[in-house]
């Protein structure tokens, strides 16, 4: 356990008395404080609980992403689920609600917080907006935020609402229906009405703005949307680095940018390879496609150190609250890239064996110790939940940084 | 006369019913309207004003500068006044407020509209700010607003009020005051604040945004103001083309983007020189110090043609309301740079007399007809301010967009 001074604001001391069901104090007996859960949010997109929970892949594929599956839930506690409008509704009027439901459940079932990604982005959009008017097109826009955040609260409620706005009203790939509507609304504007949305059919949700541009534009963005009253809950920042790890001299120039907002931070898509990196010269990393990109063991031990530096800076900055690794596996990882923490073949890299170590070793807390005369023991822990574990009996608590005493009934 | 299509936005028809003194009918009477001004806002840097109004230079320099504004005055109706916080109050306390009074009434009396610049910039700011702490840079900050804009109050009645926001808080090359509080507040609320303190002095003032930065950065910042309800009445746009005339496509580009905002713009420092060109890997151009950067004859050309066809542009598109040159001279001129309409002896260059001829003749509206036996006359010119001269007798009135006909006594 790391009880270092870097992590303060990650960890919390707690006093506990410690009673019985008839409220007498359960004295000088030994107790162990075993953590369950982080306070923080390791994530990883995991689309493959979708398959897993509707059992909707073939029988011998079924039990090699199950096997996947239980290699995420040893290490994350956080899951970003796809909702891009374009393979969630590919035919309008028939959402796959209850795939993705399933899933949420699924995952919600073994404690994992799930994020939906994206309500709105002019990417992988819903191909039949281009057959409407713009104002038809917002008018679906909002329906679409209205169903899905209304069918998924309780499940979901955290939701990524619009992405990589910076680029959206620019955007000249090719037409489609959200840079159209972009245009109109501008950029602010499009920012606005769509957190409105979300937050109207879910007040409590955590809601984002998330953007792979981490320049003076997104600054400048944010500055605007805040300045205009959107009720922006965490800052998104992508950082695919297949190009190169960023180093730590610009991830901290990036968080102290980001970080005089205020605002909560979370790096919501994260890439890190095992494999050789794609050259520079490449502008939309969509443009890379090779046949071919091996996960090799060298690049797996620098994807390893990468990954401990990383996440370690992030985990020590008190603004942070949410890293999320694009990839958990190589299998089905965006452009083919080695950018899994486990292979192709479901057996963990170096990185998966570092980063496990950091969640679930150094920074998780696990101690025993002796209630006094009174029932009394005090221990300071990493934030969130523990199970406390006398004799044969067992409770559960919430180490947070609101209470310093507690009361617990064993 | 141009009474083409491509300036009918430029444009008005009026009916004049002249009648005399005793309201009879002023019937089959040739009469000449005469254009004594436009609408439209062609300008210039005048820096030199501020010693010819006070008489503050040598006897020998003074009949030169009054020269120079007589050339001014020969083509131009609109004039950029310098208010730079560490030229205007060097001392604290000891604002120049007299001088520029004399310089703005001088002006005012010649017809001349006038505009301060800038009211917060962190270039040339007050070198006196860096004793105190931020809040009281902010507080100096309000209070030299509100001093200048209510002393010049009907004598100014637009400002520059912040400048080059997009580098504000990034700005490194020295510390200053303002940069320290742009932190603090960020680039909205910087401007906000500026925009609010400056409406209150002055409600009716036309109040400028001006950068200039011309990226993606400076969209989003002025889509960040408008949604955060700041009252932006234009959008300055600086084009200082020292490395060479954006030409057709990029100026075509920019009033794309920055229009689409709906409001005014105005070109607010145009440089374009006959001289050779700065290298371009000069990044600022304030790096660029040369013993001495000649006019030449070839030059003078190109500027003329670059002149001439950037003014028609920018004349041409709807939403443009000023054009000011930065530099009338050579002499005194921003990096030494040959960016005048005149030489440094005065002598006109092919700019002056292309642009004197666009905007005191191919724009100007200069006509004779006769009135009917009702004393009736219609006709159509560019928008401004006119004499009607019958016989020996003259009125003025205004031709703007507002009222067809027009009762006018004589």
């Amino acid at each position: 356990m790391g009880q270092t001074n870097e992590f303060a604001h990650r960890m919390a001391s707690k006093t506990i008395k410690l009673v019985d069901s008839s409220g007498y104090p359960v004295g000088r007996k030994e107790v162990e404080l075993k953590q369950t859960n982080h306070k923080f949010l390791f994530g990883s997109g995991i689309f493959d609980a979708v398959q897993v929970a509707n059992k909707s892949v073939s029988a011998d594929r079924l039990p090699f992403l199950e096997q996947k599956l239980v290699k995420f839930l040893d290490v994350f506690n956080f899951a970003t689920l796809p909702f891009y409008w374009g393979t969630f509704e590919p035919e309008k009027g028939k959402p796959k609600t209850k795939e993705l439901k399933a899933a949420a459940q699924w995952l919600k079932e073994r404690n994992v917080a799930v994020k939906g990604h994206p309500l709105c982005w002019h990417t992988v959009t819903a191909p039949w907006l281009l057959d409407m008017s713009n104002e038809e097109i917002l008018k679906a826009q909002f329906a679409r935020i209205e169903r899905e955040v209304s069918d998924f609260k309780g499940l979901i409620d955290m939701w990524d609402v619009i992405n990589e706005v910076v680029i959206m009203p620019i955007f000249d790939k090719y037409d489609n229906g959200v840079t159209r509507i972009s245009k109109d609304l501008g950029r602010v504007g499009i920012i606005k009405e769509m957190f409105a949305k979300t937050r109207e059919f879910n007040p409590g949700a955590t809601l984002l703005l998330n953007d792979f541009n981490t320049s003076i534009n997104y600054e400048i963005l944010i500055d605007g949307c805040l300045n205009a009253g959107i009720p922006i809950d965490a800052i998104g920042i992508q950082s695919h680095q297949h190009q190169g790890y960023w180093g730590r001299e610009k991830l901290e120039e990036v968080l102290d940018r980001f970080s005089h907002f205020g605002l909560p931070i979370h790096f919501t898509e994260n890439t890190l390879t095992s494999g050789h990196l794609m050259p520079t010269e490449i502008e939309d990393l969509n443009d890379y496609q090779i046949p071919e990109w091996p996960s090799t063991p060298e690049f797996e031990e620098r994807q390893a150190n990468e990954v401990e530096e990383m996440y370690s800076i992030l985990f020590k900055h008190p603004q942070v609250e949410a890293i999320t690794s694009w990839s958990l596996s190589d299998d089905g990882a965006w452009l083919g890239a080695p950018a899994g923490f486990i292979r192709k073949d479901n057996s963990p890299k170096p990185a998966y064996e570092v980063l496990k170590k950091l969640i679930k070793g150094d920074w998780y807390t696990n101690v025993t110790c002796k209630t006094d005369d009174n029932g009394m023991v005090s221990f300071e822990g990493f934030l969130g939940e523990y199970d406390l574990v006398c004799g044969d009996k067992k409770v559960s608590f919430i180490l947070d940084k609101d209470a310093e005493s507690v009361r617990l009934v064993i």
